[in-house]
């Protein structure tokens, strides 16, 4: 599990290789998509322009990735079937990221306007009738439904043999419905307007720790084969991965830099996150310092300043210390995890020395 | 295909009954996913309750009973596997009109209050965070995920062997296609404010005629095998009853009793939804009525009078005659072919007689 410098440049490659032929799968995918909705009208084309925009514009491909190596890991060989099942994730993440800037009335995502702004401009600028922002609203969740519809057809399509599919369908559906049910406890955090530090870490589990890490390792894995043990280290190493990825969320939330980000500085506490990040701030807030959370989080009209103040109250109340350590604390986890497996040989070597590379880069990201 | 009172009794008494077992497989797959939503949250049981109070409560089930008379007539045999998978068709309607609500900002469905709104009553209630109509609309649009996957989990869960499950893949992935660009092409309509009876009509025939009633059938056909004649005489069937079956929607939506739809009178109207039967009457209209159009048209205000206004508009250029001739010979299409089929062998004797009675009753209904 140690390697070298030269080992590691390797690896760095290897992901950014794969990013590379996720993006070609997905190009090609939505290239026959596109042939599809153009013979119902040519009037559809805004639709695949939005989508090929929004998806092959960034993006970090998590959930590929960790699908990927998932199915690597339990011994799947390399091939443009298991490349296409995996990238289809990045459809399923399409729809969430889509409605939920819908819901969360987000006008920015990766630097670029939202799907709901984009056709929002296009009514505008076709001067139709209506209200611009309910058709470019109505328009994302048309949009974000398809996304997760073709995710799975992508999926099933992927060339990979039934029996494989077979296998995956359950945990597959488990994400999806894990997925929904997150995004709407962290909907109903939101308006409970409570900190409770348990509650935010369940939204963080379900919103991340299983959808981002543990769930797409595990589709990877039933892909590949049905070994119990691979499903088990996938969930040790990706539980507490995914918590730490989350939290690592929190706080570029609050301290990102928008240049990095592609976000305005301080979103989320306009937005009035509940995160843990917060939680533990107010946990630990004299009452000074809970009346200007009181005061300025979730103000729509937060400026600068109020996102200063913020920030020097997580600072300190030693909350930002705090879930720095729990970062640190569950990657090492993670990373135990996944150690004890690749010398066991439940993980294939090759995958575990990545998964390694990727836990870290998760977790001291800046974007 | 002639039948006497008693053998039409029969029929509507099968009609009844698939009702009532689409009733009970749903009841039991709900009672199924909630307990799996409980092991996330008990906190998530407004979620549950909502999608059973919207599914369990009425609805005409048209889907499911294509789906299932579409299997039938293939040659299909009746059992539980083949009402689960026809069921499913439910889950996935409740998607559209979950998310047809939030898109329409309809307050009402089948006389009770849309999803988005009731979840806007929780959060009113609970005195909750932030704007009700938001977090309604967000829960909503979540909801509408949900049941679109598990629509998918219903089908492939639902015991019909591997090999018939692929063989559906195809035409239920193009099913749902179709619906959300349909639905997209439809809020593009609205827009536009044309009266475009060739575009309207491609509307109806996404979102009805193949929607509610050719992939349905095409469903079922491809569950219970793969003759491709099969396949025609579904089309032959289902486009011309479909666009019939639209074209009654239209009329029911301007002219239709709100004791029996339980919508307000007039709702399409109030909408400004630009039906086949607007396009018929903005294409007869004299300057005068044309005027009233322009006025009353998509008014979110309008009242009594100028829905009668708007009426007498429709009456009086011969647009609701013409429509009300065109359901007819839509109709009559329908059941020739069908009619040609049953000869021929090519369906099944009883399934051709009960799609003969559904053709009837889904352009007659008055709800």
């Amino acid at each position: 599990m140690t390697a070298g410098p030269a080992a590691s440049a390797d690896r760095s490659l290897l992901a950014a290789d794969l990013r590379e032929r996720v993006q070609t799968v997905l190009t090609r995918f939505l290239s026959e998509q596109s042939a599809v909705l153009e013979t119902i009208g040519t009037d559809l084309e805004p639709v695949t322009d939005a989508l090929r925009e929004f998806l092959l514009d960034g993006g970090k491909r998590l959930r590929p990735t960790f699908a990927y190596w998932g199915y690597r890991g339990a011994g799947g060989q390399d091939g443009d079937s298991i490349l296409r099942a995996a990238a289809s994730l990045e459809l399923l993440h399409a729809c969430a990221l889509i409605h939920d800037d819908v819901m969360d009335g987000s006008d920015t995502r990766r630097g670029h306007p939202a799907v709901h702004r984009r056709f929002a401009v296009l009514h505008d600028k076709q001067a139709w009738e209506g209200s611009s922002d309910t058709f470019g609203e109505s328009a994302a969740i048309l949009l974000g439904d398809l996304c997760l519809v073709w995710a799975e057809q992508m999926l099933t399509t992927s060339g990979l043999p039934e029996t494989a599919l077979v296998r995956a369908r359950g945990v597959y559906d488990e994400m999806r419905v894990e997925l929904m049910s997150g995004q709407y406890l962290d909907l109903l955090e939101q308006a409970r307007g409570g900190h409770d530090m348990a509650r935010a870490l369940r939204v963080a589990r379900y919103k991340s720790a299983k959808y981002t890490i543990e769930r797409p390792l595990h589709v990877g894995a039933a892909l590949a084969g049905d070994d119990p043990e691979v499903r088990t280290v996938y969930s040790d190493y990706g539980l507490p991965l995914g918590e730490a990825f989350q939290l690592r969320d929190d706080v570029l939330g609050v301290f990102g830099d928008p240049e990095v980000t592609g976000k305005p500085a301080g979103d989320d506490l306009r937005e009035g996150k509940r995160t843990a990040l917060i939680a533990m701030a107010l946990d630990h807030a004299d009452p000074a310092q809970a009346a200007v959370v009181r005061e300025h989080l979730g103000d729509p009209e937060l400026e600068r300043g109020g996102v200063e103040a913020l920030r020097t109250v997580i600072s300190d109340t030693g909350a930002l210390d705090k879930v720095e350590a729990l970062i640190e604390q569950r990657t090492q986890q993670a990373l135990g995890a996944l150690d004890v497996a690749a010398r066991r040989g439940t993980i294939a070597a090759e995958a575990a020395e990545v998964l390694q590379d990727l836990a870290v880069a998760a977790t001291t990201r800046r974007v």
